[in-house]
């Protein structure tokens, strides 16, 4: 059992800032995140566009935006759990809770935050038949550990920048790599799009343009995939792993569960501390709902702040609450 | 008249970032600071310090950060009035406003947005004789124009750094040029202080420590400053400005008689758009109160962004309020 003050449910640009605040009141966080890795909406779908209105940047790349902000949390030593879900939230006699990941990660915690988005990030899933029986250990929609496929045959699905990025990434780590794509260009950056063409050229990996995804086949163990071409001719590729990789979106998930006030998919909070209707659970930034909400990162930032001087109650109730200028008192880790 | 959509009053952090945000809406800003610089307490009190609590910085100066934000609002062509203290709001029959600043500039708006801070920063004065019958014209608290002592001989009075850099500057400017301070040591940075006792030695200055001040004479114009020093004897200094640098100090001013409702000098307003009791006037910032706030400048960026969503209805009462990421969208100047 992890045990921390706060267990934050998600880790985009607003839980991530939460660390911040709350490290400033001596108050310790875990962050979960379903995806493999920090920075939610901005690292998954948009991590090389600018940012127009974060505040004393008149242009920031996302993806920059989280790399500053991990840096700016590192003084507080947050501690996470990373493609993993969150699917429980069990109340303790004490009104302290445990939280509950995917994976049987257990955190005890005296405050709940969710920073959860617009909820978990879940793959999109391609139709073909036996997907549901290869899912797990032989289907994967995100990557974590791409060791995982060293000296494997993989095929890769999809036309997208993950897709053609992952293709070229495995293919210095797999033993054989096939990407597979129903249309003949692709919606990813040309220029990884030029370079999967060489490495096909070369014959360093295969490449199956229009090409439709049939079933899986296997004894257990997967097998083989079987696709039809633009003649629709039945074509077979031998696979250890199949990894489709056509985006993720998101949905609110197990969050609906916990008995919170829901407003169309959104978390009612109040303002003056951004709390839900049940004790010592929060909700700040794009999950949360209130009059007047914009779904911003500038206002999650604001969001946090409020909601940590509300949640000190909770982790110090032996303590007074002072307010410091980070000027005046600077950044003291722990 | 100057006509504009919104005028802001106070150019601090929140006023500056208020003009990004109408900008985003297509509404254009006038703003009026009485300091003769932008920035408010950032660029008044501690520019040179760091600030650990902007999202996205994990450090900044205050000076840097007034810096970019002034680059980001740019393409928005904001104008201004410094060294205007707003004194009066009057409302015009369809409901808009002028906005009559100390030196008469006359601003026609259809929103007013108070950003004013702590309140308008205005001198701490010395207590010396004849004071109020020179101020004006030949007694100084702030320095908007230093070329308007070229070749006169000026008196500063004080041991902060605007003494020490006043000091300095006009060392070069003035003819003659006098500092005189009660103590024998200077509160200012201490490279400084060491660059005024050298410019003495050199006697390109004349530096009179534990000095008091006592009277101001002349004959309409100013013609001396009278001290008396160390010993109790009476000293006379010829001059044609006395500048005394003893700091600014916020007071409310003006604001507390437009009629809003007040909590401890501050403004209340809601917090789904932070509008005050009078309708078409904003408060956002630190001179702003309700429920949970707290005075920080990521605060201030969040009640900007919700006001100007609401402010639209006024300054665009035909179009639809439509709301896009900058990401998105981009940055489109008028
Ligand atoms: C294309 C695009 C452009 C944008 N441009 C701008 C812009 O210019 N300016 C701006 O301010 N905003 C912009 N946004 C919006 C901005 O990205 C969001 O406001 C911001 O990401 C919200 O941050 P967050 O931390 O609240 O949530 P998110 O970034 O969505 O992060 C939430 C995280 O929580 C995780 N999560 C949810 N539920 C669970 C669970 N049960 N267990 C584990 N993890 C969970 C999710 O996987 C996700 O990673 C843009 C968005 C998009 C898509
Ligand atoms: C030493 C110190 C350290 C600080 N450290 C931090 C920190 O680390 N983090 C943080 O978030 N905050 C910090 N703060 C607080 C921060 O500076 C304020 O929250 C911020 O300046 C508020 O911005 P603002 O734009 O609302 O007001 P201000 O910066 O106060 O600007 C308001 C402006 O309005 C002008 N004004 C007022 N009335 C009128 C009028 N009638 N006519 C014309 N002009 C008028 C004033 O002259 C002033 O320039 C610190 C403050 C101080 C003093």
């Amino acid at each position: 059992m992890i045990t921390t003050d706060i267990c934050i449910i998600g880790a985009g640009p607003v839980g991530l800032f939460a660390v911040f605040e709350a490290g400033l009141l001596k108050m310790r966080c875990h962050l979960f995140d379903v995806l493999p890795q920090v920075g939610g909406q901005l690292s998954e779908i948009y991590p090389h566009k600018p940012i127009y209105d974060i505040p004393g940047y008149p242009m920031i790349k996302a993806q920059e935006l989280i790399d500053n902000q991990m840096e700016q949390i590192a003084p507080f030593k947050p501690t996470f759990s990373l493609g993993e879900r969150v699917e429980t939230l069990i109340k303790q006699d004490d009104g302290s809770y445990h939280v509950v990941g995917s994976d049987g990660t257990l955190v005890h915690c005296q405050v709940v935050v969710i920073a959860g988005g617009l909820g978990c990030f879940e793959p999109r899933k391609p139709e073909l038949a036996n997907l549901e029986v290869y899912e797990g250990r032989y289907v994967h929609y995100m990557i974590k550990d791409p060791e995982r496929f060293r000296d494997t045959d993989v095929v890769i699905a999809g036309g997208g920048d993950s897709a053609l990025d992952w293709t070229l990434y495995l293919a210095d780590v797999a033993s054989k790599v096939t990407l597979v794509h129903r249309s003949d260009s692709f919606r990813g950056a040309p220029d990884s799009a030029e370079k999967v063409f060489n490495l096909a050229q070369q014959g360093k990996i295969s490449l199956l343009l229009s090409h439709n995804l049939v079933a899986l086949e296997g004894d257990g163990n997967l097998k083989e995939v079987h696709l039809t071409n633009k003649q629709k001719e039945m074509v077979t590729v031998s696979a250890d792993h199949f990894i489709p990789l056509y985006g993720l979106s998101p949905k609110l998930g197990p969050i609906a569960d916990w008995g919170l006030n829901l407003d169309k998919n959104a978390i009612e909070v109040n303002t003056f501390d951004y709390s839900t209707n049940v004790e010592r659970i929060y909700a700040i930034g794009d999950i949360n709902t209130y009059p007047g909400k914009l779904k911003l990162i500038l206002c999650g930032y604001h969001e946090a702040a409020l909601m940590c001087q509300s949640a000190f109650k909770y982790v110090h109730p032996d303590k007074k609450l002072s307010f410091k200028y980070t000027t005046v008192n600077g950044v003291n880790a722990f």
